[in-house]
């Protein structure tokens, strides 16, 4: 593409790096950018990258996003202190809250094992996960992680670790099939599946 | 949605006023944003923003972004001097010059006249089009507008001021299908109907 500005094709190669943003969308955004220039719209924009960059936390407890340098969730004094679900991602936790049906707590990994990624118990937040229970009163832990070896892989090897402890591990059931992205669920399959959770043992043995 | 912090849930709102990006893609934007913010991808689509905001220009003669008050278009020597491409948008003149089969200049209309919306002859660049082709040695002018009743209305409207000069008007040739968008076309459609370009005549009568 030519543009008769370098600024402009500098602006387009930056929209580019946008996960799913192509030649044609990057454009698209730079022009509307360029129409809305004189409002209030660039500036509010430019003002949340900027607050992403350098005001948002990440929760010491649970590793979850968060203004403060504790979240929302885990300062939270109605929720249940007794439950944990662990999951992989921030957004699992998002696509979790808003189904309305999970009112414990929860941790994020941060990832999962994957040995050919070279990503091991080391590189999550595993160790943290170990010092809140050794710490907590907790009487189940939820794995709510995606269905593929990764995701079995990770629920195995902390139920090895757990296995001393008189906690009830629970997973959410199958609903979510093989191979599919819990972010794109919708709502009420993933209510079900956190429903309908399965002991740990019979969900490692299926 | 719900998210544990509200500049997060600020940032993805923000993203869902780009065009065509919804609650799905803007939380997928912030969160990729979230995991590059100690890099140096969010500090160039910072800057690039705040570029678009303060150090783009508008050609003060053909209306089209540039870096300096006057468009690398505008001011290049090897460009032909006679020949001026009448268009509605930056985006058209990006799509021309992709084709690269035109050497003249280009005026940018900034829409076309559309009394349903309000859109008449003077919210458009076509004053300083009569100052420029009064004042200048064009010897053809080729409209290069939207095959749509608002770019036949422009054409038509354009073709009477221009009725006394002895200027050769054309019209790149229908190849392009009518309601079809400029933008969208492929290199070669948009490059064949510049090469047969019909007199202006043969384009408002058929």
């Amino acid at each position: 593409m030519k543009y008769s500005s370098a600024i402009f094709e500098k602006a387009v190669q930056q929209f580019k790096n946008l996960p799913g943003v192509g030649q044609k969308t990057a454009l698209r955004f730079a022009l509307h950018l360029l129409k809305k220039k004189d409002g209030n719209e660039l500036t509010s924009l430019l003002q949340s990258i900027q607050d992403i960059q350098h005001h948002i936390h990440v929760c010491a407890i649970c590793h979850n996003i968060a203004d403060t340098p504790e979240c929302s969730i885990c300062s939270d004094a109605n929720r249940k202190k007794n439950v944990l679900c662990i999951v992989e991602t921030i957004r699992d936790v998002i696509a979790i809250e808003n189904t309305d049906q999970y009112n414990g707590l929860y941790h994020i990994l941060g990832g999962l094992i994957s040995p050919l990624d070279g990503i091991g118990p080391e590189q999550l937040h595993i160790q943290s996960l170990m010092h809140r229970i050794q710490n907590g009163h907790f009487e189940e832990v939820i794995f709510v992680l995606n269905p593929t070896i990764q995701g079995d892989t990770t629920i195995f090897y902390i139920k090895k670790l757990l296995a001393q402890t008189p906690i009830s591990l629970t997973s959410i059931s199958r609903g979510i099939a093989f191979g599919g992205e819990l972010e794109y669920a919708d709502d009420f399959t993933l209510a079900r599946a956190l429903q309908n959770r399965l002991p740990i043992d019979n969900y490692v043995k299926n």
